[in-house]
C-alpha cells in the first residue's frame, strides 16, 4: 500500500465511522472525521466498536471536526467520503461538502437511495464522483458504540462521466485498502444495478416498518399479508431498476426475486429493525427523497407502474408531517 | 303509528343508541338494549345526547340488559337491531344474537362493511333479514354521552332471499316510525349499492387514518400524495362495488367519483377522526374483515385489481398483531 493520501469522511455515524476505522488501520493514510451530533462523544473518547468479524476495537479519530469548515484549513483532501443521511428536502449534501471540494478531490458517496448522485455532479463538475453501495449491517447504539454484524461489502464505480482512468485508478487504490483491511470490495464500471440491488430490501422494509406498527423485518415477513406486501413492493423495485439501469441485478445474498429477498430476511437470525423505524419513532426526518420520491419519479419517467411506493410514500410524507403534532 | 311491537337494539353504543332513541319516542314501541362496554352508565343515567339536528336530549331506555341472555325473557321481540360492531374475527353476531332470534324476529343490521348479511342469512334460514346503510355521523365521546351531528338517513332493504311481501311491509313499518322521528329513511329494494356507497369513504379514510400517523380525514386530503392515495382506494371501491352490485351508486352526497369525495371530505367544517384511529389508539380490535378483507376476497372472485386494499389489509392486520407489544 503505497499510497499517501488524505480522507475526510463527512458523516460519523454507523457508515461513516466504520469506514474512517478500516481506512484509518493503514498508516500511509491521514483520516479524519466530520461528526454532528456525536461530536462530543467522539472527539472525548473517539469510537467503541463491537464487530463480530472484527472483534472488539477502540477508534480515536486522528481530528474530529464538529463542520466541515472546521475540516477545510487541514486539507485539501485526496477523498471526501460523504457517509450523511440522504435528506435532500431538508440540506443539501452539495452545498454542505462544498468547502472541502476542489478538482482533485475525489467524492465518494457512501449513501442509501435512488439518483443520490445528480446534485453533486451538476454542483462540482470537475471533481470526480465515485458511488458505492454498501453492504453493511452496522448500527450506531450511542453516541460512538457502534455495533456491526459479519458482514462489510462494498461495491463502488465512477459515476458516469467520470470514468477516465486515472479516476479509475485512483478510486480502486482507496478499495484496494479497505480489502486490505477485511471490507470486501468489488469495483464495477456501472454501480447503479448494486444500487438498486441494496435498494430491494432498503425500499421494502424501510417503509412498511414504519407504518406497520413498529415490527422487526423479521415479524413483517412473518405475517403472511405482510411479506406479500413486502413482496409487491420488491417486486415493483426490481421491474423499475431493471427499466432504469437496462440490467440484471447482481443477485447479492441470493436476492434474485422478491421470494429469495423475504427468505433471506427470514434467515436473519438476529431481529433487525430498519433504520427509517428508528428515524420515525425518534422524530427524525425519514430518508423519504432517495427511498421513494425519486424512485417513484423514476417510474413515472419510464412508464413502471408503483402503486405500493406511492401508497407508502403518502403515508410517510403524512407522518413525518405530524412530527410536531 | 298504529304499530305495536317490542324491538331489541343489541349494542347500546353511538348508532344503537341514537337509533333506540328515535324509535323509542313512539309509545307504542317498547324498545330495550342490550349494552356491553358502557353498561353500567346507561343502566344508571341513560343516555345523555348533544345532536345539531335533534338538539340536546336525555333517553332512558325501558330496559337495558347487560348481555342477549338477560333479555331473552323480556322477549320475544318483533324486530332486533343488531349494532354490534362486525368483528367476525372476534366475535360471531350471528351466536351471540341466537337466544332472542324467533322465526318471526325480524334482524335489522346496522353494521359497517362489505358482507356481513351472509353468517345471518345461513344462521337463521327463518328469521326474515334486513340489511342498512347508516349515513349517521354520531360517536359516543364517554360511556353514554352521544355526540350527533346535522344528517342522519338510513338507506335499508331486506336481504336477497328474504324480499317477501310481508316481510318488506314489517320493514317499512319500522321506517316509517323512524321517519316520522326525523330520520331520513329510504326503503331500497336492494340496499347493497347504498352500503357500497357508504364504504367509498368508510373503506378509505377509516384504514389511512390508521398508518398514516393520526390524521383527520380533513388533514389527510390537504396532503397531496395522502389525497391521491385516499382516491386510488376509493376508485378501487368504485370499481369494485359497480362489479360486484352490478349497479351504479346512488351518489349520496354528491359523491359519485373519486374527486368528489375527497372535495367532500375537505368540505366537513369540524374535524373527522375515524372510528378505526380510535380503536387502534385504545388497541381494540379494529374492523378489518369487513372493512377491507371481505371485499379483497370479492376482488379476487370479480378479478378486479386492488393494491391499495391489500397494502392497507397487510399493515393493519400487522398493526393489529402488535397491540400485545
Amino acid at each position: 500500500m503505497e499510497l499517501r493520501a488524505k480522507i475526510l469522511v463527512v458523516g460519523g455515524g454507523a457508515i461513516g465511522g466504520l469506514v474512517a476505522w478500516r481506512l484509518s488501520i493503514n498508516h500511509n493514510l491521514s483520516v479524519s472525521v466530520v461528526c454532528r451530533s456525536n461530536y462530543d462523544a467522539i472527539s472525548r473518547h473517539g469510537y467503541r466498536i463491537s464487530s463480530a468479524l472484527y472483534g472488539e476495537g477502540t477508534y480515536i479519530p486522528e481530528s474530529v471536526f464538529a463542520s466541515v469548515e472546521q475540516a477545510q484549513s487541514a486539507g485539501p483532501y485526496d477523498y471526501v467520503v460523504v457517509a450523511l443521511k440522504a435528506l435532500p428536502n431538508i440540506y443539501d449534501c452539495p452545498s454542505l461538502i462544498a468547502p472541502v471540494i476542489s478538482a482533485n478531490t475525489m467524492i465518494v458517496l457512501m449513501q442509501n437511495g435512488i439518483g443520490i448522485e445528480a446534485s453533486f455532479a451538476e454542483r462540482f463538475p470537475e471533481a470526480p464522483l465515485a458511488s458505492t453501495a454498501c453492504f453493511v449491517s452496522v448500527k450506531q447504539t450511542s453516541p460512538g458504540h457502534l455495533k456491526h454484524g459479519a458482514f462489510a461489502m462494498l461495491a463502488a464505480g465512477m459515476h458516469d462521466g467520470f470514468r477516465t482512468r486515472p479516476n479509475i485508478r485512483k478510486l480502486q487504490q482507496l478499495l484496494r485498502i479497505l480489502e486490505h483491511n477485511q471490507v470486501n470490495c468489488l469495483y464495477e464500471h456501472d454501480v447503479q444495478p448494486y444500487r438498486w440491488q441494496k435498494h430491494i430490501l432498503n425500499g421494502s422494509t424501510n417503509p412498511v416498518s414504519v407504518v406497520c406498527g413498529g415490527s422487526s423485518c423479521q415479524e413483517m415477513v412473518r405475517n403472511d399479508h405482510c411479506c406479500k406486501l413486502l413482496q409487491e413492493l420488491m417486486a415493483e423495485i426490481f421491474v423499475l431498476g431493471k427499466a432504469v439501469t437496462g440490467k440484471a441485478f447482481p443477485g447479492v445474498d441470493g436476492i434474485v426475486d422478491p421470494q429469495s429477498a423475504t427468505d433471506y430476511i427470514k434467515s436473519i437470525p438476529v431481529p433487525v429493525y430498519t433504520s427509517m423505524l428508528v428515524d420515525s419513532q425518534c422524530k427524525r426526518p425519514m430518508e423519504l427523497e432517495v427511498i421513494l420520491k425519486n424512485p417513484i419519479l423514476l417510474a413515472e419517467k419510464h412508464n413502471v407502474d408503483v402503486p405500493n411506493m406511492k401508497a407508502m410514500y403518502a403515508l410517510l410524507s403524512m407522518i413525518e408531517a405530524g412530527y410536531s403534532k
